[in-house]
Formats: structure tokens, sequence, C-alpha cells
């Protein structure tokens, strides 16, 4: 049972229970105040259910924000804090996160930031944030058209898992938060790789929690993005590009459907390189696309997509630094890509799809 | 020298070398852009100095602020943000904070957040942020009227104390300083009282040695304010109420103005809980009143002071916890302190600089 330890280590409750272990911590903490920061959705389908569980949070405060990636911004951000002011909000208060990624790294970042820094849980609802965005301890918002450019490092105190959530959730949602998933077992798992492959594995807890293991793993040997920790970026320098580039459009890219993306064309930039043999870039990119079904990019995409890399987290001295898988469960970080490879790549991506 | 090395240890350089350090140090260092955060003062008188003395520095991007606390705002951080996003800033940049207390505070704020954290350092201009606010990693911003709600704990990499900043400094702004320090003496040093009650010592980089190591050695044994740096707050509960109270009023306190008031008000509070010996306390409010001439604050000051003392960092369970004078050179963290007790105090401070 090693991997019930490190999850009991970081306060990671997973399964039917995870909310009746909640409300015994909530009874056994001192906490005075709490605060529920959920979307529309969140709020009309997860509260009532978290709230039967942890009577405590009857009381709390609630901050709704309209769902998806539009929320995570300053302005929210301000709008949050202000709250907190105006409800006297003091040091011994307790946040409480209840959505997907975009609640979790907002509410995150607000916590870490109100009076240097206050107490906040994770009671992620999406498959993305149960497997991925609530471990981990980024917190963020987006600036400027910049995916998580602001935010800071802070550790939610517990985070609570409770697969029922699930159930509410549309496919699309499942999908995103698979990738994330298929994409921990590219970079570190190859028996992972090959269950999920297997069209009898089923989206369960057993699946969440491997992927938590995973991660959590990663961040232990690395909290601060230095070193190993940037295997996670695999998929995500293009991915983040062509998520920033919708942003603003009427359809923007879901987190995951730009990582599938990101991670398909970043295969063929590796294979480019010679770091990843063709069959195998094959092998992964056909799975992806035959069992995700990505979207199309926008034409004449380059100069975009560069633009946005250029502003992207983890380059150094100008120069293009991405994680690129080398095999199925291993991932090579800091290969410096040009503008030439990322070329190439794009154009493969538009003819594999069409 | 134990000394030497604890500020080495934190690398704090004072002294007229302490700029020549700074350009050995930038020549050994691979940061591969610059941004300067200064106001209109030291933009004016101390910027030249810095870039004389560090040449690599004129290519710097330079951010100009307005002098005093009005800057220290969200406003203000987004738009150095914005800038910083502007210039293509990446995580191998430095920024270096030329100014006060607000430009120490803000830049590192800022430095804090933007992806995620990106190194600085810090070249205090006034005696305030040389011995104080440059050491200890507190950053943040106002917000909603309330003072440094919004922050974070951040470690600048370097700090650079050059005292040929000091002539350019008004008067006010030295005492301004001079307030932190003799607190400093205060709440853990009585030989050091001694030193500044005697005519004859000089403000000069011993004195700022002294005030920093005092400082340091409390913030390296508590660096998340749980127990023994909240002595630091000792004149801030009531101080930080006071300066808040005149933020938007024409003529707001200094910090320093603030809290020497605060120190004065809050001695009483400890005599009346009987902490502080009446005699002592005589001692040192007639020694700040007589040296300082603490200004008058607002007629009927209770209320306001009360609302803002209630969104105080400090307070725990809606109680009002204070840090009070023991006797010179003690202090005691996490005193309660009642309506009733403020109430007279005020009153005992009206009474003294009428």
């Amino acid at each position: 049972m090693v991997n019930s330890k490190l999850l009991k280590q970081k306060h990671i409750y997973i399964g039917s229970s995870a909310l009746l272990q909640f409300n015994k911590i909530l009874n056994k903490n001192n906490y005075k105040q709490f605060i529920i920061v959920c979307d529309e959705n969140t709020f009309k389908h997860c509260l009532p259910l978290l709230i039967a569980q942890c009577p405590k949070l009857v009381k709390a405060n609630v901050f709704e924000i309209e769902p998806g990636e539009v929320s995570k911004s300053l302005n929210i951000a301000a709008q949050f804090w202000q709250t907190l002011v105006e409800n006297k909000i003091e040091k011994d208060a307790l946040i409480i996160n209840l959505g997907g990624g975009v609640v979790c790294d907002l509410g995150g970042f607000c916590a870490a930031i109100y009076k240097r820094g206050i107490d906040f849980m994770n009671v992620p609802t999406s498959l993305l944030a149960m497997a991925d965005a609530s471990v981990g301890s980024k917190t963020g918002i987006d600036f400027e058209g910049v995916k998580n450019i602001l935010g800071s490092f802070y550790q939610p105190k517990a985070v609570f898992i409770e697969p029922l959530f699930l159930i509410t959730l549309p496919n699309s949602e499942m999908k995103n938060g698979l990738t994330e998933i298929v994409k921990m077992a590219l970079i570190s798992d190859s028996k992972f790789w090959q269950q999920l492959n297997n069209p009898q594995t089923s989206i369960d807890e057993k699946l969440i929690e491997k992927a938590i293991l995973i991660k959590s793993k990663i961040v232990i040997k690395d909290p601060y993005d230095k070193g190993i920790r940037q295997t996670l970026n695999y998929g995500h320098s293009i991915g983040h590009a062509i998520e920033s580039l919708t942003l603003n459009t009427i359809k923007p890219l879901m987190h995951g459907e730009a990582v599938l993306i990101g991670m398909i064309i970043e295969n063929h930039i590796s294979y480019q390189k010679k770091i990843l043999k063709k069959e195998v870039m094959n092998e992964i990119n056909h799975f992806l696309v035959s069992n995700f079904k990505p979207a199309c990019i926008p034409k004449n995409n380059l100069n975009p997509i560069l633009a946005f890399l250029i502003n992207d987290k983890k380059n150094k001295n100008a120069k293009f630094m991405f994680s690129l898988l080398e095999k199925i469960g291993a991932c090579k970080i800091n290969v410096e890509v040009t503008t030439g490879e990322i070329k190439k790549a794009l154009q493969y991506y538009e003819k594999l799809v069409e």
C-alpha cells in the first residue's frame, strides 16, 4: 500500500468516502469562516451534495463564477478578493474550490495572495481537475491572453475526489480529462499506456488514482519546476499556444483538446529530431487521432503560434525549449526546437486530420 | 564577524562598495533581461549612479511609478505585468527594485507572481527600506483601502544598500526610517536602545546593519510569521489602522509616522494590561514624543480604527491580537486587546500630544 501512503501524505482522498473524510477534517479543524468557490454548473450539480455531506459548510459564503477559462482573469480575482475583504475574511478561514481546473486554479491563486496566503482545499469535479489540476500546487490566472502567466506555487491543505461528480459531466469533458491521463502514461509509465489502450479499461477511481500518483511522484521530486517536473509539459508548449490562440474566439478549445493536438505535433517534432522512432510516433498518434478525434487548427497559424510560444514560461534565452517524448514511458526535457521543425510538424498535423 | 556572515548568507551588501558588488554579481550571473522599477525621485536621483556603477543595466527596461503609497495598487501591478508581457520578459530575467518600501514591495510582489516567480533584487534608497522593507521576504500591495492585504512571501536574490542614496532624502524620510529602527531596538535589544538614546549616535551603515541583523535573525527563526516574527508587528496594529485611515486623505501619514503613534498607543495598552511598567512606558513615550514629534490623529477615531483592525492580518477569531512590549528589549505576541483598552489608550494619546 505504498500508493495510499503517498496520497495520505499529500492529504488526497479518493473514492466514495472522500466527502465523509472532508466532513471529519472540517470537524477536527478550527476554521472559523468558509468560502466556497464554484461555477454555475457546480453550484447547481455539486454544491447540494457537498453541503449534505459536510453540514458545517451550510454557513459558507459562496463565490460563483461563470464557467470556463474566461473566469481565470485578474478581474475576477479582484472581485473575489473584494468579496473576501467585504466579508471580513481572516487568516483562519478556509477557501474550498468546488469545480474544474478553472475554479481550482483561480481559487488557489486568490488564496495564495490574500493576506499572504490563507488555507484552501480542492474538491475537483471534472476528470481533468481530479487527475491533474488539483495536485501539484500550481495556481494561476491568465493575463493579456497568455495562459497561467500570473500565479504562484501554493499547496492545497487537502484534496477530496468524489467520482460521483463525474456522472453529470458531458462527454467532451471526460475526453478533456482523459487526454491528461494519457499524457501521464506516455511520459512515465508504459504499462499504464497499455492499460489505457485496452478498450475494457473503465474510467474509475483506480484510473484517477494512478494518474495522480504519477503526477505526485514527479512533483515531489521537483516542486518548483526546475527539472523532471518539466516532463509534464509534454504536449503543452504547442498545446498552450493553440489554446491561447483560440481563447478569444467563438469556440475556444478545451485544455485537453489543445494538449491532444500539442502531443501529436510535438511527437512529430521529436521524430524529426530523431529522438522518437517513426513507428512509435505513428502508434501513438494513430491511437490519439482515432480515439480522441482532434480538432482542426486555423490555417496560416505558424506566426501566431510562434508569438505565443515566445511568451511561454518554459522558454529560456529566447529559444524554444520543449519536453519531447523519447519512447512510450520516457520524456526528455529542455530540447531546443527550431521554427522550421515547428512548421513541418504543423504541416504534418494538417494532413493527418484533414 | 558572525554578523557579516549572516548578512553574506542572506546576500545583503551594505556600504560604499555595495554597488560594486552588485556589478560583480551581474557580471557573474546569466540574466538575459533587466527591468528596473523606480519612482520619479529615484529615477532622477539614484538611477544615474546605479547605471554608472553597473554598466550592464544601461540596456534595462525602466518601469517608473508615481512616488508614494498610491502606487502600491493592483492597478499599477497590472500595468507592470502588462509591461513585462509586452517586452517579452522571460523566466531568466531580473527585476531590480530601486526605491523605498513602495517600490520594493510592489516590485517584489510583481516578481513573485509573474510566471510563478522570477528573480528580483532590491536596491533600497530610503532609510526605512534599507533597515526594514528590503529584508524579510514579505512583498505586497494595498487593496480596497487595506494595507498589504494582497501579497506573498518571496525572497530577493540579493539586497544592495548604498548609504550615499540617503543624502538626497528629506528629513521626514529619515525620521520615517528611524522609527522602525527604534522599534527593532525596543522589541529585542536594550543595548541598541541605549545607543539610539545617545545624541552622539549618527545614522550610518553600522546603524542600518544593526537593525537589519535584528530583523534577519527574527525572520530566519520564523519566516512565515507564525510566532516570534510577530514581535515585529509591535506598533503596527494601531499603526496600520491609522495609516490606512489617512491613506485617502490630503495628507496621508508616512508609515513611520503611523507606527510611531502606534507604538505610543500600544505602550499604553500594555501598561493598562499590567504587562509594561508605568515608568518604562513613560520613558519610552517621552523619548518618542520629544525626538519624533508625532502627529495628532483625527478626532472621533475609535470606530474607523476598529473597522480597520478587524481587517488586520494579525487578528484571529475576530479578536484583536496585538504584539505588546513587556520591557525594553522584549515583546509579547498574541495578546488579546479589548475595545475598551484601545479607547482609553487613544484618549491618553490625544492628551499626550495636544
